[in-house]
């Protein structure tokens, strides 16, 4: 990898627009000086707002484009209109042409996973890409995968989540064999779907390397961090992602009613504001943005389409991250290790003996 | 229904077993003076413990079993071994023979809707039961369906359960016409899974009395009390359920350290406790005890296993409430409407003119 990480920006994608992304850049950069950007968009719009950063527009090149992908286009929609040319699609392919080593998009989620596919290709061995999310646990972070690339996951699936999220917990967390669990609805080895249960006889089976098979977890065991790793597909875990973001902000809405309903009540907040400061920051959707796309020739990040700048910075943290320690060829690594080693046991009569 | 309101317990249920059920029981019956309780159990264990409580005990009857169910046994050796004898078969049965109202039981869920539905059998129409759960939302509760009796669901076992669900908002929350949502992973018409789609199709055009369908809802919405009734299948319903607990258990985690941590913020705490004494009530995991089954030809509530005597008089309080609103008689009405209904529309040549 070049002495600098280079990152492509959609300067168009998500609620907010070019503003969200340039703000967001220019803090990124504030904690990594060593990122080159390059930013995909309308010049008319971007420019400007680069120009009012004047660190960042020393470390960025904008690329023109009149072409934006609605958040609200079907992805085939948007693979028609905006291929070839819209900011989602020419941040991507700067991935692809090896002009940057990662992507960043806060547009729409299934026009932007449509042209991974597309541009990137996925890697040998692997159908679906997925997305997974770093989920904050009380034993610190947790990765969750899949959580909404697609509906429905049989088994051989299921198996190649846990292998790429396994390498992406030794990348990111710094452990040598993460632990791996499969979501089901009871951890009782009868319980579950067939196809989770399948993965599970798989796992137990072919212990892959690299990474700790622990069993089933439920959804009490996400919050946990009963595993570093969890797996599931991705109508259910969407759906856990999104439950849980939703039960934090029920909480957080009940407890600023609580707090601010007597006098005595308001003075305790006072007093222990910095106590209240520390858990919003536990608390803070920003610090876990960004849906990492797995199993793509090329990395590339999903940002909240409603996020803020620290939220967007975040997600291009991530990237950086992601580029700087070489995730992308360690998950190729362990994939093809993985699948060699079944492609051994297959040719050696199955796992199954 | 009788003057008073029967209840049948399994007083041998649940990680604790018949110290919770009898508390739960003496308390449930200070708010409700008119129930009475059948106890089925062991008289050696359940007797001195009634004895203790002198009210409940004049409230009681005592019958004497000495087969229980345990907590992880497999629902067919439960009813092989179970069946005809133990505590829970004879609760559920005393449902079945018109002897009480309603039964409870914090024992096994898997054992306990097996055996529900061998002896009461489901409603005409209802090939599988459902689990409801009463969901804490901004708005006050709503109702979420299925949490786990089932894995994977049809386009018509979506339907039933919508029909079910509002049949219950109706009875428990005093509502002409409850809200009715599909969860699913965006609200986008053209996400998600084909069945859910299609269920939304079916509930669009029917439009089935007593209900106001809104569409689909996404995981941030059940917090939020967007609808008053979720529908979802059992996989995806139980992950959403379990996630939300540990994601609420997590935070309060989070608070009790951060207020712990300096003097300052103890003193805060303590000025405020009047209002962590609110939020901790509204985040009370044993208020919403009580797993309700629906579709069988009787009432059923299951508690958690691990509830105190408190979350259990929760669930026997939503057991009470039920056979007192008859909702058994509403959700049959309901669900022969909505099939003849169905029927009428199919004999004039389907709903797809």
């Amino acid at each position: 990898m070049p002495q600098k990480v280079r990152i492509a920006l959609d300067a168009m994608g998500g609620d907010h627009g070019a503003s969200v992304v340039v703000s967001g850049a220019a803090l990124s950069l504030v904690r990594h000086p060593d990122t080159e950007f390059i930013l995909f968009g309308d010049e008319a719009v971007v420019g400007p707002l680069l120009a009012a950063e004047p660190k960042l527009q020393a470390a960025a090149r904008l690329v023109h484009t009149d072409v934006a992908i609605k958040m609200d286009e079907k992805p085939s929609q948007a693979l028609r209109h905006g291929r070839w040319k819209s900011s989602m699609w020419l941040a991507l392919d700067a991935v692809k042409r090896g002009e940057a080593d990662a992507a960043v998009s806060a547009g729409n989620t299934g026009a932007l996973m449509a042209m991974s596919k597309f541009c990137l290709r996925t890697l040998p061995g692997i159908e679906r890409p997925a997305i997974a999310a770093l989920w904050p646990t009380l034993r610190g972070e947790s990765i969750v995968l899949d959580v909404g690339a697609s509906i429905g996951a049989d088994a051989d699936h299921l198996v190649d989540l846990a292998v790429m999220g396994s390498a992406m917990a030794r990348v990111l967390f710094d452990l040598e064999r993460p632990t791996v669990g499969l979501l089901n609805i009871g951890v009782e080895e009868v319980k579950g779907l067939e196809e989770v249960r399948e993965a599970g006889r798989i796992l137990r089976e072919a212990q892959p390397p690299g990474m700790e098979y622990l069993g089933f977890v439920e959804g009490t065991d996400i919050g946990k961090g009963t595993v570093d790793v969890v797996v599931t597909e991705g109508f259910a875990g969407n759906i856990a992602l999104k439950t849980a973001e939703g039960t934090a902000r029920q909480i957080a809405q009940y407890l600023r009613a609580a707090m601010g309903r007597t006098l005595r009540a308001r003075l305790g907040y006072w007093l222990a504001r910095q106590a209240f400061e520390t858990l919003r920051e536990k608390m803070d959707p920003r610090k876990a943005n960004g849906g990492i796309f797995l199993g793509l020739n090329g990395i590339v990040i999903k940002s909240h389409g409603g996020t803020d700048a620290e939220g967007f910075a975040a997600a291009i943290d991530l990237g950086y991250d992601f580029a700087r320690y070489e995730l992308l060829a360690k998950i190729t690594r362990s994939l093809s290790q993985y699948k060699l080693g079944s492609a051994d046991v297959v040719a050696m009569g199955g796992v199954n003996p």
